[in-house]
């Protein structure tokens, strides 16, 4: 940008007024920005300029038509939203786009407007005055995908002191349409280890945050998002377990640009090339570049959504490479409704309970109590069928980061013991 | 987001009319998204979905009025760009959005969007096959601001290696309305480090690079942005030397609200919070924290715009600190007019032609061949006043950040020699 044009943007300081007094700014907007805002009772308030809009919307779980008011802004109020971190867009006379006035994040495939609903338990994803680790940018080259690829890897606090110490590692994913940063940006994975670790609940260990996509060069890959953007995979001719059913193309970013034709029914299967890129370059680069204690028994593997898919397609064909399993709202099993047959669920993985509890020391899923009862219902059915394994609920949160955020405090104490 | 809006994305697979042939996208994109392209003479290619939008403008330097094809998107081709990165936004209907199409940087105080037009040069900033540092989110608490702050610091490939050897510093600072991630995202700067430090150009250092903003409890800040929001500094009667004059609110982002009063001319100062947060928080908590070569021998500071002005306003009160400053298109001097005197300007920190020399082992003043001749002006000025001084001039580019990439693959070069 020319200086001509900072120097205007400069120029222009103008002060909005400020929301009601009890309605009080988002975490996640931008230095100063006073809306969206949060009240007492979680109801939101956004506010934006569109001065020649005709119509303005803004998406967050439903969607809520702004009214423009006295001052020409648009403004909406919500019904109350449940505690936590939700994406959320806008709609300007049919544009998805995102707020101006906070941060964005990599969701849904897209760089996403977002807003927290304080959590009464945020404490344990908040910053204290404890020893913090650090998050740090670790660039790789992939000789499967034959791309560079960044991955961010949290060390706990006294890895750069404790300097003869290894460690153990999770490997932790993000969900559908997100990237490597989610964990950081969205999870405050560093707050939570730093405050577990202080606290004497976790091990110290390194986390492994990568990125799901992998696709080899030439490789097909097919699923789009609402915008018409590649989010994900490959096609193949059955969804495995798993994988969610097709649903109409309707809800926030449903719309299809006129004339464009309308989609094959979408199929995904997780991606074989991730667990190749897995063991090809991402662990051996991992095991090169940092103080990583050997074998199965320090290595855990899990995700959250399509991430926690991707965790148990990888996970339970190798469990030679595994000691620890973590599907947080997404696993092998339990969403494609069908019954539970230890011979053929999750390929067979369960049948023989015995071996698989020993060779399993913890197998962990989640859920948040508004997504419903399928993961405890398919929890239910591993206990019956002798497979040892934790449930964690996080109560009143949906298929969100508060959802994944307590996931990983209460999976990451489990570990490595 | 629930599972069913997921689903629901998921089902919406859209396959978008691929750009001309020789349109490439640009790397910012977000992974699979054809636009915005880049012809091989550098016009530019945007399209964006706004169904029901009247009017709809890309804003990249000059604005570009787009218009509705027959697929019912919205196009426009630009005038050929200059080499580097762009911040643009979009116009829909008067609302000014980031185009949902491209990741999103943090500048001019809002999450923008961005266009990479590739450069001649790019192999210094791209990623090649070399050792490689990295960047942590380095999280501290300054007991100046009362505030938790995030610093990103970049260590050299052999940092966690060579254990016994501790490391010169370059302070780095952003420019206006960014933040503390921008020489990451936008500079690249741990691509130029490392490519650097390969190729035994440059000296392993560790850098750190801060938020400028710093505002203690009940401050006053009291310039906002376009669009209304804090975006930096405190006021004072004066503007410095150094500070631009002020613009009429114009350009992008001009705008301003219906209903809100205009704006009184704005001034800022740089920030004296910010040196004492610094010195008070910052340098402590690196130098406990890294393995730190101790004085100031070991210690640079730099800066782009604004932060350029900030080193200057630091450095220059605090030559015991630093033996080397550095300004990318921006500095202490050069931009106000008035005549050079050694005795008034900067404060009058060049009076002592000879002490200075003795003192500063490099002082740096680079430009982008496109801002005009007012930094090699001032270059000239100080030389003449015996100030040894290095000149940098980026050929054919702007106030942006492939001049400022280039400017600190020249500076990192010059330090600690």
């Amino acid at each position: 940008m020319k200086t001509a044009i900072v120097l205007a943007l400069l120029a222009t300081g103008i002060c909005w007024a400020q929301p009601p007094a009890d309605c009080k700014p988002s975490s996640l907007n931008i230095p100063g920005a006073p809306y969206p805002c949060v009240f007492p009772d979680h109801h939101a308030m956004f506010r934006v300029a569109a001065p020649n809009a005709q119509a303005v919307k803004v998406r967050v779980g439903a969607g809520f038509d702004m009214t423009k008011e006295a001052d020409g802004l648009w403004y909406a109020t919500t019904t109350p939203l449940v505690e936590g971190f939700h994406y959320y867009m806008l709609t300007i006379d049919g544009a998805s786009v995102s707020d101006p006035a906070t941060q964005t994040f990599f969701g849904s495939g897209a760089w996403s407007s977002a807003i927290e609903i304080p959590a009464a338990d945020a404490d344990f994803y908040s910053h204290k005055d404890v020893p913090h680790g650090v998050v740090r940018d670790q660039w790789y080259f992939s000789t499967v995908t034959q791309q560079w690829r960044r991955c961010m890897i949290y060390t706990p606090p006294d890895y750069d002191t404790n300097k003869k110490v290894s460690y153990p590692v999770l490997y932790l994913l993000h969900g559908w349409g997100e990237n490597e940063l989610g964990w950081t940006f969205q999870g405050h994975v560093d707050q939570i280890m730093d405050n577990l670790i202080a606290a004497g609940k976790a091990k110290p260990m390194i986390i492994v945050m990568d990125n799901l996509n992998a696709v080899k060069p030439g490789e097909d890959g097919t699923i789009y998002n609402a915008r018409g953007v590649l989010t994900q995979a490959v096609p193949q001719p059955q969804p495995p377990m798993g994988a969610p059913p097709a649903a109409p193309p309707s809800g926030p970013g449903g719309q299809r640009p006129a004339g464009a034709a309308a989609p094959a029914r979408p199929m995904f299967r997780l991606s074989t090339t991730f667990t190749e890129m897995m063991f090809t370059d991402l662990i051996p680069m991992v095991e090169k570049s940092y103080r990583v204690a050997p074998a199965r028994e320090n290595r855990a593997m899990a995700g959250l959504s399509m991430g926690g898919m991707q965790t148990f397609t990888t996970g339970l064909e190798h469990l030679d490479k595994f000691a620890y399993l973590g599907g947080f709202s997404g696993n092998c099993g339990g969403f494609g409704g069908g019954a539970f047959d230890a011979k053929t669920t999750c390929n067979g993985a369960f049948a023989d309970a015995a071996a698989f509890n020993k060779q399993v020391k913890v197998l962990f899923l989640s859920t948040g109590s508004v997504e419903g009862p399928r993961v405890r219902q398919f929890s239910d059915e591993l206990t019956q069928a002798g497979i040892k394994n934790v449930y964690f609920e996080s109560p009143g949160t949906a298929h969100e980061w508060l959802s994944w955020r307590r996931a990983l405090a209460d999976f990451a104490p489990r570990l490595f013991r």
